[in-house]
């Protein structure tokens, strides 16, 4: 037997798998998919008792390919890959994980550039707005079709993480433990405002054709440019960039134009351009909806603790200091209501500088809690 | 004689004025403008001693209307209405007050929408890019013109603030008070950050036609609308607009639409909307780079103590703690350099809810500091 090619703390080369569904998917708006695709990966083994899967959920530009790389794309790295692996806080050798896809997403699931049965063109604007809880449902049947009963784990980070955590309002038997990190129960105006520019700088941009520019042969990446701009400003926190960019002039002097003088315009405009040469315009639309809609103690009179009552999970909460995003806060918001509600409740604060992105990158103490609380997880 | 028509704490029906400077101005950036003109206003009477001349410096979207109304347009009211008028903490009894618009603004001043001697046509992009150095040089001549050698005070809020401390900088003996309100000695490289958005928005407008869409009939408003947006969620705190917006549905539940779910959508929107509908584009992206560069402590290896080593003026300084743009730190800053320096220093840190747009609205405490501050500056 040949030693793996590849870092043995990777998962290594894997397949991106898709999942069909013909039943129709009654969504929260009262639509309805007619049928749907799901785009996931699996690492590891489901065991015997189908007692070690976990999912993870992705946040708004990654994908079900949460670790590991393509055979053909070497470089093309699951977004996770720090904490899925052979020997990492989350281990294949111990859990079958499957990192799935949202319905809307532009990496492979059903979503708006995808063909409306209906009408044999894609579905463009007509694609239906999703939400968190339809994202759960599809996903639910992704389980079923896996042949997973009940999640040891439901994981991720941001709108991840409110997957997780409506995973456990929507089958709370079906969720053993969820971990939520840097997210928060709801947005705040202030988060909504900043999806609201995204879209309306994604709206206004004349390639848009109200939604249906798949058929003009355009995109509108000026407006997926300065969406990508504004979330951008959101993941990191101030002190960041002044640590990662300063004041720094990229031509040593002021220009007295309106070229890039500062760095934090080069890596801003670095990062709207490479988001708008992959991501789609629709898709960024109906995520931040989802984003701005998810709100579970909404239909309890703005009572999260009444909200969260019916889960049955044990959590693990994390967040991030120099989150402004989603901050500790918020976190907080949710211990409480999940305490008040005699859950058991572990809650990780982290004196880490990244910002919202914390969650994404490798900090010690954030794994080594990860590490922890995912070993203690009786199989 | 009659009672004024007009509330008598108001300076009443006012008429905006012109002076006009032939003498070229040289610039920060090596550029030349040939002439100018500067609008401007006056409220009250210079005394013989010329001793009691107050100059007003507004901030990005405001102008010389400091106070007062047109007599055809009674509801154009000026921006700092609140604070000056007979019995107002800045009283034109007792003070001449000028109100100065800056060169490159879209109020009256010499800007890029003015003719181009050089070509006849409208500057557009060929406008220099203007700096806070560059307005205080442009008014200096104003006060020259008004037979003003000296300034009781030089006054204003953000981007009015660092015009009236580079005044200190700029003209040590010309100025006897500064009141440098909701300001930084420089940008963060997030604040970089929200301006770059900004004009990246406009100028990817298409029509922007590269600064010069005065020629093709047209406006950028997409990108002015969006411009805005970004830079209204910044004036407000985030704990404000939860109050003053909540997570309010304007049509009682979620559309699942992209209409306006959220009341704080509306209020953007309507904002982005109205100023499209009268600022310059031009003018929006030189204001900002006026705000990125300023920086006066960037020669003198960032030592800001150093910096304003040649102020002589005394000084007031307020901040407004929700103020997350230019926080109560940012403030601080600088009267920890100007005691450094051994300068006469008031500080006032304002536990407002209003964020950085606090300074342009009434708060007891915070007028009254300016008024006490005021009524003991001896003419």
């Amino acid at each position: 037997m040949n030693a793996p090619q590849h870092d043995p703390s990777s998962v290594g080369p894997v397949v991106a798998q898709k999942a069909r569904f013909d039943t129709p998917l009654k969504l929260r708006s009262g639509a309805e998919l007619p049928s749907y695709e799901l785009a996931y990966e699996t690492y590891g083994t489901l065991n015997a008792a189908r007692s070690n899967a976990v999912l993870v959920c992705h946040a708004l530009n990654a994908s079900h390919h949460v670790a590991g790389f393509y055979q053909n794309e070497p470089e093309n790295v699951g977004w996770w890959d720090n904490l899925v692996g052979p020997g990492k806080p989350l281990d294949p050798r111990r859990f079958f994980i499957v990192g799935s896809n949202y319905i809307g997403s532009c990496f492979g699931s059903t979503g708006p550039a995808s063909i409306n049965p209906k009408t044999g063109k894609p579905w463009g604007a007509d694609f239906p707005v999703v939400t968190v809880e339809d994202w759960v449902e599809a996903q639910a049947r992704l389980a079923d079709h896996l042949g997973i009963e009940r999640f040891a784990a439901v994981i991720g980070g941001s709108l991840g993480a409110m997957q997780a955590l409506q995973w456990t309002l929507s089958y709370p038997e079906r969720v053993r433990h969820a971990i939520v990190i840097a997210a928060a129960a709801k947005l705040t105006p202030q988060n909504i405002a900043f999806n609201e520019v995204a879209r309306q700088a994604i709206m206004t941009d004349p390639d848009f054709h109200g939604g249906h520019y798949y058929e003009k042969g355009v995109v509108p990446t000026r407006g997926l440019r300065i969406a990508r701009m504004i979330g951008h400003i959101t993941y990191i926190s101030g002190e960041a960039m002044a640590e990662k960019f300063g004041r720094v002039l990229r031509r040593g002097q002021p220009g007295f134009d309106f070229d890039v003088d500062f760095e934090v315009e080069s890596y801003l405009r670095y990062q709207g351009d490479k988001f708008s040469s992959y991501f789609d315009a629709n898709t960024y639309l109906r995520i931040t909806k989802a984003l701005d809609y998810f709100d579970p103690a909404a239909d309890y009179g703005g009572d999260l603790t009444a909200a969260l009552a019916r889960a049955k999970a044990a959590f693990l909460l994390v967040s991030f200091k120099s989150d402004w995003r989603f901050t500790p806060a918020r976190s907080r918001e949710m211990v409480k209501a999940l305490l008040d509600n005699r859950r058991i409740v572990s809650y990780l604060e982290i004196d880490a500088p990244g910002g919202h992105d914390a969650f994404l990158l490798e900090d010690e103490r954030y794994h080594a809690g990860l590490r922890s609380y995912l070993a203690n997880i009786d199989l």
